[in-house]
């Protein structure tokens, strides 16, 4: 076993997609990972599947750890279970993968000394303790949002521990990063569920005979299945996101708002030249972006 | 050659896309294909690439066709060259492609005897004579949208040319298939399009020093690039569409601007219930669909 400098074991709090996924990683690269989980079953699976080198329900298997990652759902990660915290090595360096970073600060920052708030962004539709894969941060953003008062050294770890798994690191303030999610990952969630229920809503008040209903759903093809992707996946992440970054949400939907207004003003006014000039922004737009 | 039981050489239109991969297609079942377009260079080019068996810039190439495709742009479908109309032989089935069809049917009903109003729904974001591709209908739908004095033959020789392409006949009546395409395909382009505005508008909003502007752009990964896809697509296309659709996109604009206030009211209530029952209606809705 090495540490690739990671000053000991890492332990893992939660083996669904990102904390298997990054035992996976650090197994592989010879680092010892210690796994705690709620459940039995999860945590014989973690160990069948080379997730963790040890898996246990008891908060003890991080004794010994220098560095713990809590890859818990944001709910769990924002009302932590108090044995969790108690067992957590007082010395080691804690930090999270959740996709919102104020309310992780407000949360951690007072409840353990070397605490980084940090988010790979790395996602598949996949949960659960079967969805850890191998190099899933590979050349994926992994932000971190440290404070004026974050530990240095603490931060150092975890952007080696970022970067040993292949991740591009960045740092950014919380405020920044949330309002940035906001924009790019948590709006086009809400944007996209909005389409399926005007699909659905505009398809059933055309006709009472169900027509247009039978040949909306047969004619929908792949431009409507990628803008309804996310707004299609899974509600209880969408939902969370959305609600632990309310306040930066609602922002982004009223900058959308007021965008989709301009786009149907040019068209009530049958503007065929705004249309056109602001469809041709939109495509310059989005390379830069992607 | 053979003729498919299509009565003749078939005239193709306009050899972009679509009249270049009907024309393939249509070759490699042994079907003389006579195209017509505006010019010589591209003549040249869909003779060279097989799309045609003959290719010309004089309307008269269409003079033995016993059925014409005319797979032209839609504002040049509205809009016909009277050289063309006056060309197209007076017994042959005539049929378009175009993605509204109302509008057509205004245009070209009184126009040719025998005409059918049809829209294969296959594309890709290439155009032009080099974007011409084999089997581009294969399980593609293929809508018709017949009135009540279509010519019955003239319906069966369109069916007959779609499903010889490997696609999949539909039939509904034009305002159907304007209101299910506003919702589908047209409306996507327009929510897609403003969530690109939105990321840039918030983006600039967020800070003066252009960090939150830099870190969007950073961040942005799959599920934003799935939702703006269309919306960064051809802008002379996506503004063509919507104006010849005006008022049923502006329909389907009011169906989710309705959706999209319902999930922010939500969210602005912090209604948890609410917003996690819609998200998860919406997955249950998306397969629906597709």
């Amino acid at each position: 076993m090495t540490t690739l400098g990671l000053g000991g074991p890492v332990g893992v709090v939660g083996l669904g997609l990102i904390g298997g996924s990054l035992g996976l990683d650090l197994q592989s690269l010879g680092v010892e990972v210690r796994g705690l989980t709620h459940r039995p079953r999860t945590a014989e699976r973690a160990l069948a599947r080379g997730l963790v080198t040890r898996a246990s329900t008891d908060p003890a298997v991080l004794a010994d750890c220098a560095l713990v990652v809590l890859a818990l759902p944001l709910d769990r990660l924002l009302d932590p279970d108090p044995a969790l915290v108690e067992a957590l090595p007082p010395r080691a360096v804690i930090t999270d993968v959740g996709s919102v970073k104020a309310p992780v600060l407000a949360c951690w920052h007072r409840r353990v000394p070397r605490f980084v708030a940090s988010h790979p962004m790395a996602g598949t539709a996949a949960a659960g303790v079967e969805a850890g894969q191998r190099e899933l941060f590979r050349g994926r953003p992994w932000v971190a949002t440290p404070q004026a008062d974050t530990d240095p050294a603490a931060l150092a770890l975890v952007r080696r521990l970022a970067e040993a798994v292949g991740a591009h690191w960045l740092e950014c303030s919380a405020p920044a990063h949330d309002r940035a999610v906001a924009l790019i990952s948590h709006l086009p969630v809400l944007v996209s569920a909005a389409l399926l229920l005007a699909a659905e809503r505009g398809a059933a008040a055309g006709a009472p005979d169900g027509e247009l209903s039978a040949l909306v759903r047969a004619l929908a093809s792949s431009g409507f299945a990628d803008t309804t992707r996310v707004g299609g996946g899974n509600p209880e992440l969408g939902a969370l996101m959305a609600r632990c970054n309310r306040r930066a949400v609602i922002e982004a939907l009223s900058h959308y708002r007021h965008a989709l207004a301009g786009l149907e003003a040019a068209l009530a006014a049958d503007d065929g030249v705004a249309l056109l000039a602001t469809l041709e922004h939109c495509r310059s737009l989005r390379p830069e972006f992607l």
